[in-house]
């Protein structure tokens, strides 16, 4: 049989709880290439952030240590040790660190930034560091939970004084209104119909009876199509009530525990006359403030809320009022 | 970092040789989804030609034990115990097979047909079977490499005058004409043109050279424009000349070994004047024969060669020109 991946830029398709070997095979995969790392170096809101955020506080990098969790291309360790840092390790899991070896010695910087391959949860460090920086962030912030990784390094090899960067974040939700959703519907709508075509072809052409499979085809579809969370570049206008804020994370103190379910009870306030709720839509923040004892001289924000002119690849997550149904 | 994949429906990424476990990981996820199995119970070509295999022989079926491997939903163990097996043993990898269990049920077979979870290299059958049917084709025939686990069923579990369905396999080879092949040169051309900016930008705006990144960075590139086949619904008129055959198997008594690599020289006549030679083209078909001792009573051909209506879910595969440079 044939088996190609459908075009699935939007959401993603799970049927039972995904095995982690196969969620890590699957992850893993895309990070080793150049193109992927190249799409987020590109990402001028996210360059922009760090860049601002390691060079206008360079007192947290000068002649001190510093760990790059996932470092991908090295971007973070490069600016790093240009800030200043004694030493940096930069631990990346896939074969990207081989690019990012050549990348600290092109910009002649292999006597500060040591690249280790291997997992954070494995690798061993000779020290631990005062400064852990990391670009963690998945869809909606926890999509991918490398952010687990984060919190390992942070308990392995952070200094007691340490920060990390970012020092904070946050999840969004927002009332919407979007197009899209009335599409998926539509499409899930249409999937159905064309389920009862094909039984009726199967059973008089083939004689086998497949209505047996209904119900967990449609579960299957419902949950492609309505209970998975949609990636959008939302339009601020788009946004039609104030946005409630539904989980608050201090990386310095946040647990895997704290972060394994977002729940919230959330109250929003409609602010558009004349307009449809078709769902919600969910986006985060970083916040680079350094820690209370050591605060950052300048403290930076990076936001991936909808926007005309400062987008990020992150987009936001949409979810269909369906959902609640 | 957030992390999509491109919708990629023609060709595959593929970087360094890819790790076992992480295609196993991706093969297996989509088999498991019902969305997926009715996509290829839905191609009329395909389940007309297992159809009529079955019951235009059913003098293979009545009375004998049968192995379906790689059941999928169970059509074909369904089909071969509505021809008169008389016990089918239907192996399915995925949790697929609870379905196929369910529409055994459904259709009042389950004192013949046993589903049994597990992969062929694994599982443990009560005796040895007449005939073993499998659908295993995948793009250009061995994409997936699922024939592996016939071979390996073959070898286990086939009596020895036991019949393989199907019996015979080719994969052929014709030069085309297609627009397609420019498009890809122009998309690797784009890519290496906005690779050339976003190193000046990266190093103008946020001080690291990553020059030393074209090399690879071409390289990935190139082979996943280039040197990937494209996946491709050929018009009859777009083949430009006599098709070439590349390999054939005879299913009793092919190896593993004998599949590892496919290795041809191939001549080919281009038939059609003021032309233009793009690439080439591979399809393949199967034979439903029996063997030489027992042979089919009517012998059935399923083939993907483009075709105006017949055409199938696994289309052709598409090797640019380039490749050759």
């Amino acid at each position: 049989m044939g088996s190609y991946q459908n075009g699935v830029v939007d959401g993603e398709r799970s049927a039972t709880p995904v095995d982690k070997g196969v969620d890590f095979a699957q992850y893993f995969c895309t990070y080793a290439f150049l193109f992927h790392q190249k799409e987020m170096l590109s990402d001028r809101v996210r360059m922009d952030a760090y860049f601002n955020s390691i060079f206008q506080n360079k007192h947290h990098f000068q002649g001190k240590t510093v760990l790059d969790v996932g470092a991908g291309s090295g971007i973070l360790a490069i600016w790093s040790a240009q800030a200043g840092a004694r030493k940096v390790y930069a631990v990346e899991a896939t074969k990207m660190s081989e690019h990012a070896r050549a990348l600290v010695r092109a910009n002649k910087l292999e006597d500060v930034v040591e690249v280790i391959e291997g997992s954070m949860e494995e690798v061993t460090l000779p020290e631990k560091v005062d400064v852990i920086i990391s670009e963690w962030m998945g869809y909606f912030l926890l999509r991918e939970s490398m952010f687990d990784s984060v919190i390992c390094a942070r308990d392995r090899w952070l200094k007691p004084m340490g920060i990390m960067y970012p020092s904070h974040a946050r999840m969004w939700v927002a009332p919407i209104r979007s197009g899209s959703v009335d599409k998926k519907i539509n499409d899930y709508e249409d999937a159905m119909d064309d389920w009862y075509h094909f039984t009726n072809e199967t059973k008089n052409k083939y004689g086998v009876d497949m209505s047996v499979l209904k119900k967990s085809f449609s579960e299957e579809q419902r949950k492609y199509y309505l209970q998975t969370s949609l990636w959008s570049n939302l339009h601020p206008h788009q946004v039609i009530g104030t946005a409630a804020l539904v989980k608050e994370i201090d990386c310095l103190t946040v647990t895997v525990n704290d972060i394994l379910e977002v729940r919230s009870n959330l109250s929003s306030s409609i602010t558009l006359e004349n307009t449809r709720l078709c769902g919600f839509g969910g986006w985060f923040d970083v916040h680079f403030r350094g820690r209370k004892e050591d605060p950052a001289q300048q403290e930076i924000e990076l936001t991936t809320a909808p926007s005309i002119d400062n987008g990020t690849h992150w987009g936001q997550q949409v979810y269909s009022t369906v959902l609640l149904s």
